[in-house]
Formats: C-alpha cells, structure tokens, sequence
C-alpha cells in the first residue's frame, strides 16, 4: 500500500464549550488551523521530521498529538511500520483555548487516512484524533477535535462512545475572537472548577443547551440571545483572564447574540448575526486590549462548515 | 362585556420530565384529560359550581388550580368582578402524575379568556395558568401547564419568564402510559432528590437533552433511543414506585425508545416509534400489575399537538 504521494492537510482552530455545552459543544472556524504533511519516510515507522512555529512540541510521535492520532490509525490499518514522514504547520500558538492541539490532531489522522486511499470516513477517524489529542489534554472529550473534523456546530452526546451530532449553523452568524496574549495553565482552568453543580443550576444549564439546539434549527437568533449564558463554568474561570468582564460587557452591549470563554480560555469568543456588529466588536475589542497594553489577536471568522480537508 | 355564552373547554393530561428534562420538558396526552364550563353566574365574581369526579377538592377559587387561573387572568383584565359560574369535570385521577392540577388551571384559564372573546394569545395565558397550578403544586413551573395548553412537546428555557419552545413532534411517536393506583406524596417525591449533582453528571445529562431536541428536529429515533436516559432524577425517584424497574426492562426489551416516570410519579411512560410495539408494551405493562394485583389503568397515545381548545 505503501505509495510515492504527499497529502496536505489542513484542519481548523474550534472553540469549545459554546457557553452552553462545557466539554459536549463545539464549533470550527475559518482560516486559522494546522496543516500536517505526510509522504514516504525513509526508516520504518513514522517520524516528525520538523515542526514549524512549534518550537515547544516534541518531536517524538507518541508525545504529540498529530504523531499520536497518526499511530493509532496506522495500528488500526495494521501499518504501523510503514515508513511515513509527517511534517507539521503549528500556524496557531499552543495554549489559547482555540484547540491548537486538536487541530494536529485531526489534521494527523486525515492526513494518514487520506496516504492510504480513504479507508475510514471522518465519523470513524474521530476515534483516532480524540485519543490523540488526549496526549496534550489528559481527558478523552471531543469538543475540539470533532468540529475540527466534521466542521459545523457539533454536540457530542457521548464522549465515551464519540456519539456526535452535526447541527445546523444558520447563514449569518459570525463569530468575534480575541486571545490575550497570557498563559492559563489547563490544571488551573480545571482546579477552580467545583466537582458539583446545584440542581437548580443543572436545570437552568441544560433548558439553555436545549434552547440553542432548537435555535439553531429554527434560525431563532433572539431565542439564541436568551440561552446563551453560561451559569455554571464561566462564573467559575472568568478570574483568570484579565479584562473578561469588560470584554464581555463590550460585546454584548454592541448586540452579540452571547459572548463567553472559548474552551479553557484565555480566548474570548462571541457570536453575531451580522458582520456590522462583529466589525463594530473586533474594533471595541481590540481598542480595549490595545490601551491596556496587553498584547493581543482578534479576528472575525464565520462558523466553518467544511471542517478538516486535504488540498 | 358580560353575554350568555357557555364556554366549555378541555385541557389534556400531559407527561413532565421525559427523562432528559427535569422540570423543563414536558408533552401532551391525548384523551385524557379536564373540562371547564364557564356561564354567567348569579352572583358577583367566580363560583365553582361544580366539580364532577374530584371530591378531594376545594369548590373555593382560591384553592383551587382552575379557579386561581381563571381570578389571576380575571384580575388582569379588570373583570374580577364578573358574576361567573364554573363548572369542572375531573376525567384523570389527583395524583397520578399525568398534570391533572395543571390540566384544570389551562382549562380554567383558557375557558374565561374565550367567556370574554379571546383577548390573550395561548401563550399570554401560560402565566395565569401557572400561577393556577402554583397552588397545588407550590413551585411556579410551567413543564405540565405549557404542553397541556400549547400541545407537542415544549422545552421550558426559562420558568420564571416562561419561556417556552414548540419543539417539533416527528409523525410516528406514540406513548404509553401505565398509571399504578398508588400514592406518591409530593414532598416525599421531592425529598428524595438530593440538591446537587456532579459535574460530570450534569455534563451528561444536558447532552442527552440536547440530543434529545435534535432528534425531534431529525426525525431520529435511534438518536432518541440513545439519550433517552435520566442519569439524575429517576435513579432517586425510582423506588417510590412498585415494580418501576421490571415495567421499565419490559419496555425497553420490547423496543421502546425510553422509559420513565411521569412527572413525580407514579405513572411510567414509555415513547415507541411505532404501533406494533406500543401495543405489545400495553399488553405486557397490563399484564404485569395483573399479575401483582396492582390496580392500574394503562393506554397508549399520541403526542397531543393541539393541547387545550374550546368546544
């Protein structure tokens, strides 16, 4: 099986958790990703032959995210000692709550897939990245690494049976992202996080998580305004990003439709139904770190339906 | 505005709950069910009649469900005064789980809004009906009222504004009912639950919620099948209820799509995607208490898409 051809993969940044669906809630963006290039390798096995801009990461396969999904699909295929070159784009800084690590991830087990000929469908390849990205991220969860793959806004009904529901994304919504340039360590996002939610609290949460759904199948954006609230995670990790609660008052007062920390943060997200409001908000935003001096991306993108792809 | 109308209208019995949504979810029966008449009456402000087939409850307006919606609506369109007359027929037993109490204050609301030629929208109505039922239940929830009066299934985002989600009933979807003549005493129903749960139980659960909306916007019924799954509520209620575990094994063993209490119980309902095994299931829930010698009355249904009406 083995083959001369280099496949190109890129495959997408995704904000988790949404506000409403903490670690079963996600969705893609556009342009920002990592791409993962696989061709024949010269020894047995697969090798990372370099990273760019990812200077941090090991280069040892089963200490990276791409590396790691790659071998488990290889296993699974029963081709683990191939000789595969893999070369890695880490085109997003590491540790910005937009699911960098996924990203390689998804992009690694396409990238495999797609060098033997598309054995395995995306929904099947999911198992793969997730294990992969499990590397950076302890937890075996899927609410970057599957709308990275499919695209969309994905619920992850099961994370132990990677049982995941594409939902539909209405035409206009748009999305606002700033990332402060600081550093939040993931046992510290975790940490402050208690183990137990009220009742009453778990009721609200979920009628919102329900509400959104339904929002999105009916194109209801007022109705997606109402639940997009966060009751229980964001009060909780709000404090270890400077300047959130302005950033989120800026939003909402300029009409997103709800604005909340995207995954473990520090990145801050917000959805708009149109590209007045996110302009008017990528500019609130960017104003506010700028006089703050703190160093900062902010960019607008549309919810990317497409997800991973070889090109 | 007073006229010689009499208005009579039904108000079905509805299932709350419904596994996924604890007091935010709910669906109408169709059938079974309360009637309310309201004429011009003798003297000044509303009487209650009658009450045929419920003599545990109270003929004074003020402690009863359908006459506290029926004065709050009053109230509210300056005709408290009005001399009227009530009459109430109470087809579904006290106490069964199925929305009775929520059942007469639709009724008891919608039959004076139409007395006086419909001035509030269903939807406007929600408010006084859920202040009826407020009285017999203590707790301000719409999960009963807002199926029984709207009809289909509704998702209750937010009960204090009662904000409430028509959500789409796929062509198909039956139920059935088994209501055990025993007596669950609210308090005890609500005594049982603990105040709070873990954060990976309420992670879990709001997926299946929100799995649950997608797949009555799908049409999936495996996808339904798979979330239909009270992780929180019904483990703790279930030993209130006589053989709820060996009704439950018999329904999904004959290929329901889900199983759970009604409500606070002790009606168990169970959604099937067909006849055939709506059927069977009647026959062996039937044949269960039978056998116990348990009184019990059990049917099956649709989903009631139209809920409350005159006639």
């Amino acid at each position: 099986m083995s083959n001369n051809l280099t496949v190109k993969v890129f495959a997408p940044a995704s904000v988790a958790n949404v506000a409403v669906g903490y670690d079963i809630l996600g969705f893609a963006l556009m342009g920002l990703g990592d791409d993962v290039i696989i061709r024949k390798g010269k020894v047995e096995g697969l090798t990372i032959k370099t990273i760019h801009k990812g200077r941090s990461l090991s280069k040892d396969p089963l200490k990276n995210t791409a590396g790691v999904s790659a071998i488990r699909l290889l296993q699974s295929l029963g081709l683990e000692r191939e000789p595969l070159e893999m070369e890695i784009y880490k085109n997003m800084s590491i540790g910005t709550g937009l699911g960098s690590s996924a990203a390689s991830a998804v992009a690694g087990a396409l990238a495999v897939n797609a060098y033997f000929g598309n054995p395995y469908s995306k929904m099947q390849l999911l198992q793969y990245a997730t294990e992969g990205e499990q590397v950076a991220d302890g937890a075996f969860h899927a609410d970057n690494v599957a709308p990275s793959m499919l695209g969309s806004m994905i619920l992850v009904r099961d994370n132990k049976t990677l049982d995941c529901i594409k939902l539909p994304v209405p035409n206009g919504l748009r999305v606002v992202v700033v990332y402060p340039h600081i550093q939040i360590l993931t046992k510290d996002s975790r940490r402050v996080l208690s183990p137990n939610v009220s009742l009453k609290q778990h009721t609200q949460q979920s009628a919102n998580l329900g509400a959104f759904v339904a929002s999105l199948y009916k194109t209801d954006f007022p109705l997606m305004q109402r639940c997009l609230n966060d009751l229980i995670i964001e009060p909780q990790r709000a404090k270890l990003i400077p300047g959130f609660m302005d950033i989120k008052r800026l939003g909402l007062d300029a009409g997103a439709l709800g604005c909340s920390i995207s995954g473990a943060g520090p990145s801050i997200f917000c959805l708009c139904n149109n590209s007045h409001i996110a302009e008017n908000i990528h500019e609130l935003w960017s104003n506010y770190y700028t006089d703050k001096k703190q160093l900062f991306d902010c960019f607008i993108s549309d919810i990317n339906k497409e997800g991973a792809y070889v090109y």
